[in-house]
């Protein structure tokens, strides 16, 4: 991905809707990139928005550097004062990397079945399917070896990055972006026992994405078994996470990897769910939750909360007991040295 | 998956081996589908299983619903009775929506060795792969894009959904699934160290899947290393789980989402292993155990026995020690309060 | 994989550089592979490494047995000592069962970019994608299904199991494995907050990989932010890994299934994780670093120490307050008993 574009300080700053300080003497200055302080070059940006790496700013190389309203710049170069960094690096890299447009490039090995409505834009990668009754919307790229299944419907300006699957049935809005090996719609994990074996059930529910929702590598998100599984628009979901059937995810809320959502669970907006967490079947996640990373949740949890450990509890409780815990041995000492483990306990 | 039958409630009775109560004056009603107790519409059957949805039995508009013996009824419509209504539902769905048979579909661009034997009626989808010295039995289906490796042998009536693999020489019975993206046969991670480098072990055992074995989205099931890894029939696996090396899987055991379980262990039959569980290598797990969500069992447990935490112990001890680890602020200010952290300790 | 040659006992103490012992009866034994001591048969050598096994070694009709310098031999069989069983064992599996060569076959349905330089020897199976400007070393065998991206640079005798993804950019070095649906370079999970949704931010890094690296089944390597995601030589990653974007793991590190590492975190050399494990972003490993199984890193690790627990620490410190956890009842019955409970405190 090459830079396309080289532009004035001045239109760096427009670009993040930055104030643009003491540049005087650097009017000349063109930027081409956005990089780390330690890396960028003098044709390149840079931001500080990790404290850990204020250490490099007084010596960064960049052309400019993006700063908070509030930090003291030690920058030996001029700044564009932010309200958020991050999102200014967000935006400069959205600029000078843009999203490559689809060219209704159809590689010949691409199996499209004839009943297919693709919108005249859309890329089909080499070795990739797509099935009976699949309408696929304007502007979407479809990478190589994905399979699209029968009667699918894919909005437009969609990336599906190379091996993603869509099973049959299943609806995705636009600007959704699935990252490879992704499976949407597999069979939810759903079977009765009839006393001899455990019979499986059609999972007859699909799954419905919203919009501008991006799903991880390896990620699987299952269809539902009667009603369907509803990812709301905005949701961000990272690698080998695990989606069951019927869930339900508010918009906006983001996963990190390797989370797990048990079926028929009811997450709300806007919630955050850090790394390896896990969720119990048939829960209500309020709106606004934040449930740390490795938490396992096996109740509803009400809104705006933070919520950590297993079985998870509010986040400043979990902090407190992770404390105690640690200090057991002191516990155990006292209790010993006063002699109150007495007859009848086992001493340690 | 459209519906294709309209039976009568008799009919519904029978599928279920339930007992239809007053039903005269609705004796004209057709049923086409099953549906939950809040969506259902007058042309559907539904049922009541997780008592968290009784307060949607008064309002249903179902024709009938299937109750459990015992359960009073608040339908405003006939009743079926059964021993177990999600079981019930279960035969339904299934009677509504039964697999498609295969029908001898070989797509052009699948890539079939001309040493494979395949039964007549295998349905091989595009793109996909299938090696020398393959054989596949009557019924199955092979979905687009799966990758089936040199001397496979696949069983009948099976379905491998699309881009599912299974490695070289690696066994399937009967009526397996497996879904997108499961890996069967992956090399197991055997390595030994020479003072140098890891040295790779070659991993020169099987996987050997019994029958009606259904095994999760990007699930993985590695080869042995010199003995096979087994799956015993009727096992049922969801997704993103880790199956090492040589692990043994005693028939009809279950297990939810992202559990892993290391090389050499053995699980007995009829387990059941909850989402994100582990277990540890060379470990032997009697038949019948119930192992909670989110444990990590690192040694033998007895058979019949239900276990949580990590280090897994028995459920009930779980739950006390659990309860326990949430009062040690208690515990603490107790002794705090009486003067017991006196000298040399640390005070919170 | 079938055994190719047939070596007497004293090529087998050759090949592990071991001592061979009382062997004069058994000079005319020929020995074609390797196998446990209960299955081995008298054409098979075989190893004592796990003492779990040890009770099969009376009994083994294996031709030879590789035991520790001190292990007492009450094997019916020649012994060859050796300085460890397990990695004669590997070097015989390695002897028995060579990696095949790659013959330069690249089958008709592969899709070849015109202006990717692939060696000549390089194989490249069905339905497999190699895009533009890629570039692919002497020996190397890409499987079915694979999909390598544009610009990409893979070494010499590097093997791509079937359906491996290797984004655009990234970089394998000399004899990498990459796992069926391994998928490396996907995107890192990069997003900011613009007051209204998540905006993605584009991922510019790489994924730049050593020689000699093992990466599993449906494990996941993203693509770096800006600066590259890096595994050093000699790292053996386990299946279903997520490593997080612009992570460095150094040489020879190996993980178990499941491990979780995020973004920016830096991994020391020789470290071993245990499966589930998971690391916090932005943390430093030292060197040397062995982190038990299912251990929660959230701060950065001395390097040579043994971690466990979550939050993660000493692995002595935690194996005591493991023990006390499992104590707690006891501390409570005692406080309980002595009316320390008092007033205002809730009883049990």
């Amino acid at each position: 991905m090459q830079s396309v574009h080289a532009v004035s300080l001045e239109e760096v700053a427009r670009i993040v809707s930055g104030r643009l300080e003491s540049a005087e003497s650097h009017a000349h200055r063109l930027v081409s990139g956005v990089n780390t302080l330690d890396l960028a070059t003098e044709n390149e940006a840079s931001f500080l928005s990790n404290p850990a790496y204020k250490r490099f700013l007084a010596q960064t190389r960049a052309a400019v550097v993006l700063l908070a309203e509030t930090e003291k710049s030690s920058a030996p170069c001029p700044v564009i004062r932010v309200r958020d960094p991050h999102l200014g690096f967000a935006l400069l890299q959205r600029f000078f990397h843009p999203e490559p447009a689809s060219r209704g490039l159809r590689h010949p090995t691409a199996v499209i079945d004839a009943s297919a409505r693709i919108a005249k834009d859309v890329d089909v990668g080499p070795q990739a399917v797509v099935g009976a009754g699949a309408v696929i919307g304007a502007g979407t790229r479809i990478g190589a070896g994905c399979v699209i299944g029968q009667e699918v419907h894919i909005g437009g300006t969609c990336l599906l990055q190379p091996r993603a699957t869509v099973a049959d049935g299943c609806i995705l809005g636009d600007r959704v972006v699935l990252q490879s090996g992704a499976v949407i719609g597999a069979d939810g994990f759903g079977f009765a026992w009839n006393g001899k074996q455990h019979l499986k059930i059609p999972q007859t529910g699909r799954v419905v994405i919203g919009d501008d929702v991006e799903i991880g590598a390896n990620t699987c998100i299952d269809r539902g078994a009667i009603k369907d599984t509803v990812i709301e628009s905005g949701v961000k979901l990272d690698n080998l996470i695990q989606i069951g059937h019927n869930v339900r995810i508010g918009a906006f809320t983001v996963m990190a990897s390797q989370v797990g959502i048990s079926g028929s669970t009811a997450i709300g907006r806007g919630c955050q769910i850090g790394g390896q967490a896990g969720v119990a079947g048939h829960v209500q996640i309020g709106d606004g939750s934040r449930i740390a990373a490795r938490a396992g949740v096996i109740g509803d949890l009400a809104a705006q909360g933070i919520y950590a450990g297993f079985p998870a509890i509010t986040h400043r409780e979990w902090l407190r007991i992770s404390a105690l815990l640690h200090r057991l041995p002191t516990i155990w000492a006292i209790i010993r040295r006063l002699g109150l483990s007495g007859k009848g306990e086992q001493n340690g």
